[in-house]
């Protein structure tokens, strides 16, 4: 039994939608989130600057006894997590195995479709586990670039959302999918307008719930779960104004950021 | 007469707009450019946030022998210029007062509008400069954060931008406004799609344009104009990957980026 709490971090927002479920699947646990919302979003920027990003968010996370991290992007998770895992005395794990996972269980003929950020797809991480367990498995990628952008400004279920999506997903129809990979943390939002396009028999795979779900597992199996008789608490940090973070923040959460946030200088870590 | 460099710095890409009129009137003129990549963009973060990233900007362009600094950012304009002015012992200017007085000239009716970054309109400072200017101006204000991600994904004449310009520009054309300040430096590559829009007889002003002509005056009144017979070189410097700046550049500065681009730490600054 480990009191100590969950670090998670994601480039901004879309972690909160990993949030949501360890919330709900382990509500004793307490949490440590930071959003780098002052530099967010890492889905258009070069491997290397991620990396040097992420190294800090860690470094900012390690700053309190924490006992785990998980981390809720899909870009840190592909560009980061393979070159700085051995680097910290504490277990991280990411979106990419949790959700290959998940979609690999799911498919009945085999073709899965991940949308991700343009770093995400570009590393070819989300294929590369996929395949690794199930070589049978046919992976079609696609880059969303502007999903994020629309996530974030408020067009959840709107007449551009819906023409941005029909473009990126065209793909995906053609080749018959019936997985989808959500590859990153802000997708999970515009799950009505993808189920619409792709039809109710397509699988919808949320990498940020996947984390969360392997992530207990992983504490379970290392005996690190918290006293299940205790309320969990969850402390926020971000980069930027904290007022812009509790406004949307709650859409992502789907209930009102309690607890208090605050304001770091990442670029100190 | 005096041969230092220029210091042109923005965001991102979105000043190329305003080196390609520096080249176009200014052809003998050095110029370091500055693109913080890395952490682009500033329009939706916290005017503290935007604060600190200028003076990092401004502390690494001074780095060289430089004579004179263009801000080539609406967002950087109105959320920085007012506060570190007379921090410097050069002369700094940006794209507000340029723009305003280009816009108070143009306009016969007395109705401008403005479309700028959430950060830029929140600031309010566009308005407060056409109003000192003009005190019989009416000022329709517009917060467009939608531009600048479709810009730099590409979707410069689509129906997606159609329609979200629509949306944006409605209020304009209700109020019948005949000069708009594209108060954003990315901006006036959807000129074609705002122009057509609002119609042939509203006059598009900008702002990073302005901003050149407005240099040009100050370095001829400071005397810090330099030799008009030697050919004028650029050097540019980004905070994230070369390849993507390299990639989108010649898309903003209509025509392929000569000469070196280089990466730095903007933080160390």
């Amino acid at each position: 039994m480990d009191n100590r709490p969950i670090g998670i971090f994601d480039s901004g927002l879309g972690g909160l939608t990993c949030v949501k479920e360890v919330l709900r699947i382990m509500p004793s646990e307490d949490i440590i989130y930071f959003g780098d919302t002052g530099r967010v979003p890492y889905g258009t920027r070069g491997a290397d600057t991620i990396v040097k990003y992420v190294r800090q968010d860690i470094n900012f996370l390690k700053s309190f006894d924490i006992k785990y991290i998980i981390i809720a992007c899909g870009t840190a998770s592909s560009a980061a997590l393979p070159n700085i895992q051995g680097e910290y005395d504490i277990e991280i794990s990411g979106v990419l195995e949790p959700a290959a996972r998940l979609a690999v269980k799911a498919t009945k003929n085999n073709k899965i479709g991940v949308l991700g950020t343009s770093g995400t797809i570009k590393s070819g991480k989300y294929a590369e586990f996929i395949e690794n367990l199930n070589p049978d498995a046919k992976v079609f990628q696609q880059a969303c670039p502007m999903f994020v952008p629309l996530v974030e400004n408020g067009y959840i279920d709107s007449e551009v959302t819906e023409l941005i999506a029909n473009e990126y997903l065209e793909p995906m129809k053609r080749e018959k999918v019936d997985t989808i990979i959500l590859g990153c943390t802000h997708y999970p939002l515009l799950k009505p307008v993808i189920s619409r396009i792709m039809g109710d028999n397509v699988t919808l795979i949320d990498s940020g719930a996947a984390a969360a779900d392997y992530a207990k597992l992983r504490l379970d199996e290392l005996g690190l779960s918290c006293d299940k008789n205790k309320k969990g608490n969850v402390k926020y940090f971000v980069s930027d104004t904290v007022e812009s973070f509790s406004e949307l923040g709650g859409l992502f959460l789907n209930r009102e950021i309690q607890g208090g946030v605050s304001r770091i200088e990442i670029e100190k870590y």
